[in-house]
C-alpha cells in the first residue's frame, strides 16, 4: 500500500454500470516524511474518507477485495484512515 | 484509475479471436492539472467514449471486469467518461 | 496494452514444461509517434507475428487469456498485429 | 521480491474490516548492495518481523497469498526475513 | 518476461511456511543488449538456474503458474534459462 492525501474528488456521470455508486477521489501520492511526491491517483473510496485525509490505499486486484469494489473494473481503493505513522523512532504524521 | 484524454484510434485485423468486435482507443495520460504526461496506453472501450474525450482507464487483472473484457488478454479499459473534477477546492475540468 | 515492433526472437530449451511449444518474441516498445523508447519486453507470440510487424501486448494476468498461455507462467503476449492507428486526426502508423 | 528494511510502524483505526488484526510496516526499499534507494511501501506484517530488520516483500495478488491477507484488500506483505544474501561470490548482508 | 543474469543467492530462514524448500535467487536485470541497468529482483528459482546463468524471469500473478510457486507469497519466478537471442538479425547472446 502507499501513503495519499485527498485531493479532492470526481464525477463521472456515464461509465460502467457496475461502477454506479461508488465515490471516486483525487490522491495525491505521499512519502514516508508526508511530502507530496507529484504523482497521483484516483481511487474509490471504501472507508468514507473526506478531502484533506492521509490515507492507505491499495492497487491492482487487491483494490477489488472489499464489499464496495468486488468484481468492478476498479484498480485503486482507499482501504485505511492513517492515524499516524512512525520512521526511525520518529513520529512523521498525526491526524 | 488514471486520467486521460481519448487522443485516437487504432486497428488490427489479425488479433486474438476473443478480441474481435473491442474497440482500440490510443490515450494520452493526464495529470490531475489536466496537462498531458507525455504517456499513453492503448484500452478497449467499455463506454463509448470519443476522441478528445477525458476519461478514466483502469489497468491489470481490473480492465477486464467489464461484459465487454472479460476473460479476454486485454490490460486497460476505459470504464468511465468523466464530467468534472476538483483538487484543493479549485475545478481542475469540466466537460 | 502497448505498441511494440518486433526485434528479434529468443531461444530457451531448459524452461517450465508448461512453456514448450510457445514462442518467445524481443519486443522494442513504441510510443504513439512510431518511435522506440529503449524500453523492451519478451513476450509470448499469440498471432504469428513477424520480426519487423508493428505489434499490441499485454502484461500481467492478461497475459494468460489466450489459449497458448493459460495457466502458464508468462506475463506478457503479443495479442494483435496492428494495422494503423491515429493520433490528433493524423494517421502515425499504417502497415 | 523487493528487499527492504522495516524502518517503523503505522496505525489505522478506520479501515476495511477484514484488515483488523493486520500489523502495518512501513519499509524503506533497499538495492543489492544493501543500501536504501529512496522508495518505500506500507506492507503487512505475516512473519512477526521488527523495526531494523531486512525483509522480503511481494507485492499484488501475491501479496494474498498468506494465511493472514488471503481475500483482503492487501497489495504488499513482508513475507520472509532475511539471514544473508551473496552477490558476484561477495556477502552483501548478514543478519 | 524480462532477461536478467543470475548474480547471487539469498537465504531466509524465517518465512511464510509455504515459501519453505524454494530457493531464493538475486537476479540483475539485463537489456537487449546483454547489458546490466542497474536494476535488479529477488526470484524463486523454477528450473534449477546456477549464478552467471542468464535467464528469463515472470512477474505478478504469472509467477506463480508453477507447481512449485502455486498459491504462495511469491511474485518473481525464474522460467526458462536463455540459449540464445538475437535483434535486428544479430545474435545478442549465446549461452
Amino acid at each position: 500500500m502507499l501513503l495519499a492525501r485527498v485531493a479532492g474528488t470526481l464525477v463521472a456521470t456515464r461509465k460502467e454500470p457496475t461502477m454506479d455508486g461508488l465515490k471516486f477521489l483525487v490522491l495525491r501520492q505521499l512519502d514516508v516524511d508526508d511530502t507530496e511526491t507529484g504523482g497521483y491517483v484516483v481511487a474509490a473510496d471504501a472507508v468514507g474518507a473526506g478531502v484533506g485525509e492521509v490515507v492507505l490505499y491499495a492497487t491492482g486486484s487487491s483494490a477489488r477485495q472489499t464489499e464496495l469494489t468486488h468484481n468492478r473494473p476498479c484498480d485503486a481503493v482507499v482501504m485505511a484512515i492513517v492515524d499516524t505513522w512512525e520512521v526511525g523512532g520518529e513520529e512523521k504524521y498525526r491526524k
